[in-house]
């Protein structure tokens, strides 16, 4: 074994001193911080009809309104009803029915049901939400340290329901020959790509991987956490995500149709849903049409591919002779090259075109299943519940995607789908050995 | 074998004279009745959110703004196309969406996945309904004969799709934890029910059963033509549907725990769904609740048993120690003895209290598998997949429902549901031989 | 209504008078049949291995070995405990595994799992059998005449077990690459069909159908009773089945492409499993090979058209202008025209070359609903769940086929089966008002 | 991060010297190996008639004739064809019936249909053995080096399929009413266990895993290399597995009713089957009786805890308030402390009662997802589908079970199943950070 990279050791064993701010500060932070994104979740749900906001188009994805009442409903639940003395609930019924998969808070409504229920409407729901944010406002002029930590994690709930309300309703529009427009499409230039990408290359030894702990400046989930060494051989990695003209190259290569580049289980699936191309592609003669948030329009080239799952990455990548890069192989790059882009406050409802760079608009499989890190332990509780409980048959993808809400991101960050997942705005990058 | 009654022989030898209205006459009544059927949809939706309008709770129901949107598209599709001269479609897409099993006008939105569409929202819906309904009445002023024909029978597949958006909705509702209430219940006084029901002899003999064609004062479907002869034995019928009391008891016998009674296919069904009870029946200790369009209450005893599958109605039956009645001895009984109740002119969201008679608050189910007629044809066209494509795995019901809008019913009315059908409203009653 | 058939009604209401055989000549004309039917059942799987006869393909087909096995149950059960002082059953545990659908005789193996049971091998099946045929020889030197009339039943319910192991050993073998043949090819003379069939006429009138009871000269089922008046129109009947050729041309014409000519749930079914031909069809360039117990084979096109379900019989009545006859048109000509035809004691294992005639090789699917007759009762106990719990979505099938035991047939007899089902020797002729 | 343990190191770093055998004792060595394999599976496969050989009870389950053929079609394949000059194949159909998973071989039968196969029956698979076998011991005396590789594949390929013959055969007898043995049940001495079990510990540091290439003494697969160092953790581990009585405890304590121990997709799979206890275990009111090869008996609390799924071996351990290993902590365990046991020369229908060590009689899970190790590289051709392409959704199995043959089994070695899987002889063992 050679030597590890001695700079990046030292910033594995580096202490952090830093200032831990007064807890008044904190909590005019976090209050700014909760106006700002529960207003964000209320600016994404506008464009929508109560109409748009209730169906639901497959048992994976949930109806707008319900995003919106469920990150609601999680402020009350473990928030308000433990902590903010003399609180009312707002309707009881609501605990059924926006709990998610908490099942040590109760029965459940059941998910591939939530297009189901009419009740309560858009407008209920806009009063439920006026209603919790009033009793949060209150709680958190005085809220103790635990109570302000509870409620970044609320925050960061929402945040992953702000993304997952795009992807589901951009589902549900697929589904509608009329292909409704969610935004106009933002003017954004072509851009000329190297091809291939460049290869970055790291070599091997120890190095920090995680999230560490000690530090509240930056909040994690306990799935990035305990920080740990890990053990990695050279290797090279891509410096951008592969392109949309790329993977017509595979397509036209027949790699859909060639067992040996598949998966047993990947080919299988791709076999029974009839995969031919990215999920929202549509043939259109001897071109592709795409389906996005703003509407129907020609396939670009020079976009991150998308809508794939890791089945068809995987293909791909044993077509290209390389690999999928595994989590810590991807965050140790993003560590070292990835400055994080101070990206514009709001979500975008469609990938920008390919510059390089660790963090891009597409999520990014990599070649890890999603485990528990060494010293993992849940939070208590029905929280813990949170993340530890789908460790089994998901993939974990790193990065971000255009439709992650600035400052929810993180190095650390794991985010994880079943291999078959294809409707985030999910895509890929390769590595190989050196 | 013994004579046939006399009477009865003269009703089907008699050759009706009637008077044939003036063109222009049943162009203004047609007119009357276009106005009167369009306007009681619309009145069926008003107590209906934009959300609730969206739902499907299952494959076989469908969304309110859907059955507002089919019955337009009707007029639009048969009538205003190749009828009315520069006629321009109010959407083209429509077409796709709201065609339902018309395999010959072209390909059509899968019928499961009504629940997706949130586009056309329930404004476009009512614009849609406002455009044709104004090209409807130019059209109507000048119209042949011919067309005012096909015209009506717009209205009667419209006030077949009036009684589904009740059953539709009562199904979307009791799916929701909140049971919402579609309407106030009305005051019922309590009926003192006699037990057993009286019971009517008929004797055997050749009896016309099916709408007589050459009116057309009256309208029908072509399945209930042509009238023919159909030979009867000695016969005894009850005067009134199966009770919710008298269904109680069979529960308390353990009907549903006796597969000696039921049919095999009944029994599977029965036992893979879970059945022990008619649907939207809930347990509460040893007395029930019930759901209804008027909300969650108890069980009401005088009322005929309804939401019930033929199954169930025959498992009742083989308990019971008689059998269903055939459709002719449904039709025959109900033309001798059952005159027609003249009802108010709206729907009703649940059944009244029992009293005698042929026509009473629930669909019947009768013993006759759904079959054409002799000498039945369809009619031609795409109008003509309206009902003989059907004729297999369905049982005839025969009668009305407390939801079925005054003047669509007619005693050769032949409604059909597969027998495990539950969602609409249906009863039975007994015979058996004599 | 034009006057009925005199000799027809005449048979209607004759009385027939009829020497009843004393009770001994009856036991020893019945152990006679007993041997008969028992031998033959072991004839017809001489040819099949251990392994053959442990397969089940489908859920609807059964193991060779559960068919010897079930049908001898059938003996033990409701003749040898009943009736046999001192009888001790073969094994405890054949009562559960070979009861197929008698409910009310306790628990019992599920129909599609009975492929997984090795255990009772042919073997012990065989020493099975030969216990209670001896156990059954000594029974009938005593027994009275109420036990006869049930192992009459017995062996008539073998009978239709006989059918149904060739047709589930035929489904069984062409599920495998290699084309099994159970039996050696007979030569048949090429037919030459006239082209288009012979029409038979029949006025319309009050025609007997159904069994009469009363005679022990023949055995009847219950469905097939009470016989009873039947009310027809004029009406005419092919002399022959549809061939193959015939079909052909239905193919050719895009037949299987149409949804105009067929029942939407045919439409459903033969899309969801790719139908475009009968069972058994394969293409082979411009022409067809057949998978018959003789093994894979060119299409005769002399021969009837075989294992097509109600749905496809349907739609070709529809393509061709015609329509299917009812079960009770079809009897009514059988009695006139139809001479039972002498065949061979043996069954065979594929259709002959049409030649004209009612009792052709092939069941013939009719326009009927399999329900109760009028004043029909099922037979008390176990023994009446036969019959009358598959009265539910099934359609009638008249006439024999090849496979079907001689003796076994009659006019009245009434076959049923679902509309989708096609591993049968089923095929239809047409008729048509007149 | 501590210093890692010397020793282990050493051997990661030492280079084994070895005499690398003469070919031609190679050949007779392997050519010994090739009769004793072969014959065992033969041995295994006695006690089973033609009709046990035939049946397949679930999908993931094949007939015991199969395992035979399709064992014997490997070397038929990979070895006959290419190297034997003036082979010619037993019988064509063979390749399409006895192929698995090898898509790029060409079509194969369906997986789940292989009980519907009665042909080839037994006597045609011995046949097939009996000519492959002559044409190996052929090709034997004069095979390359490379030939000479391949086959110990096919042997070792062999060996799993005979302990998939064990529990294949096991799931189809359980489901037979008659719980037939397959084998007389040995005499087996209680065993005091020590409870709790004795923990060893182990300090964190880099170890070597997985096989070292550049011997040919023993044989490995692809999924086991290339040999690399893994950085563990400082963690202890139980001296052996859970046992019955372990697992009791889990039950009374309503183990499989409390969500909040299991895996979000464990639950819902736990709940859906109805699992309440580990595959095989019937309640015998407040005692345990367990189908085994031996027959239907009671549960023996000694015995390691058996057919349990990874699901439920993950909420066991979280009830039990430790974790699984993963499964370089079982290799690195198991090189220190696993003596491999000498045992006898033949499988073991049935785990013995628990004693310390490794390598007991049943499988273990991993808290490891069966992943490609760093720089792992897939055979060429058809060979290289084996492994690689299972690499998703499923977890790791160390050690091995009564069923694996001797000879076998490797420290090494990785089993791998999807985590629902309970057919395998399957239990674990725990483990935690210290």
């Amino acid at each position: 074994m050679r030597a590890h990279d001695e700079t990046l050791m030292t910033h594995a064993s580096t202490v952090l001193v830093e200032t831990v701010p007064a807890l008044r500060d904190r909590r005019s932070q976090v209050a700014r911080h909760y106006r700002d994104v529960r207003s964000l979740t209320e600016a994404l749900a506008t464009p929508l009809s109560a109409e748009d906001q209730t169906v639901q188009s497959m048992p994976d994805a949930s109806p707008t309104k319900w995003h919106r009442a469920h990150t609601t409903w999680f402020f009350e639940t473990f928030v308000l009803v433990p902590y903010a003395r003399g609180y009312r609930l707002f309707d009881e019924a609501f605990g059924f029915i926006f709990n998610s998969y908490y099942e040590s808070i109760g029965p459940r409504h059941p998910r591939p049901s939530r297009g189901v229920l009419s009740r309560p409407g858009v407008e209920a729901v806009a009063a439920y939400r006026a209603y919790v944010d009033t009793a949060m406002e209150g709680l958190l002029d005085s809220a103790d340290r635990d109570v302000v930590d509870l409620i970044v994690t609320g925050l960061h709930h929402e945040q992953q329901h702000q993304e997952l309300l795009l992807t589901d309703i951009k589902h549900a529009f697929s589904s509608s020959p009329m292909f409704p427009r969610y935004a106009p499409e933002p003017v954004a230039p072509t851009v000329a790509m190297a091809t291939p990408p460049e290869q970055w290359t790291v070599n091997g030894g120890i190095y920090e991987v995680g999230h560490r702990s000690g530090s509240d400046l930056e909040f994690s989930f306990d799935n990035e956490r305990p920080a740990h060494p890990s053990l990695l051989r050279d290797f090279a990695i891509s410096d951008r995500p592969v392109s949309n003209a790329e993977f017509v190259a595979f397509i036209e290569d027949e790699g859909y149709q060639r067992p040996e580049l598949w998966l047993s289980e990947g080919w299988t699936t791709a076999n029974a849903a009839h995969w031919e191309a990215p999920a929202y592609w549509y043939r259109d003669g001897r071109d592709w049409r795409v389906y996005t948030l703003h509407g129907l329009r020609s396939l670009r080239l020079d976009e991150p591919v998308c809508h794939v799952s890791f089945f068809e990455a995987a293909a791909y990548a044993r077509w290209a002779g390389r690999r999928l890069p595994t989590e810590f192989e991807w965050e140790v790059v993003a560590r070292q090259f990835g400055k994080p882009e101070l990206g514009p406050k709001d979500v975008r409802a469609h990938p920008r075109p390919l510059r390089g760079g660790m963090r891009q608009d597409v999520w990014e499989w990599t070649a890890s299943a999603y485990a528990p890190y060494p010293g993992y332990s849940a939070e208590p509780g029905a929280l813990g519940e949170y993340n530890g409980k789908f460790m089994i048959n998901q993939m974990v993808l790193r990065g971000r995607s255009c439709a992650t809400p600035s400052g929810h991101e993180r190095v650390t960050y794991r985010n994880f789908f079943p291999p078959q997942a294809r409707w985030q705005f999910s895509g890929f990058r390769l590595a190989d050995d050196r």
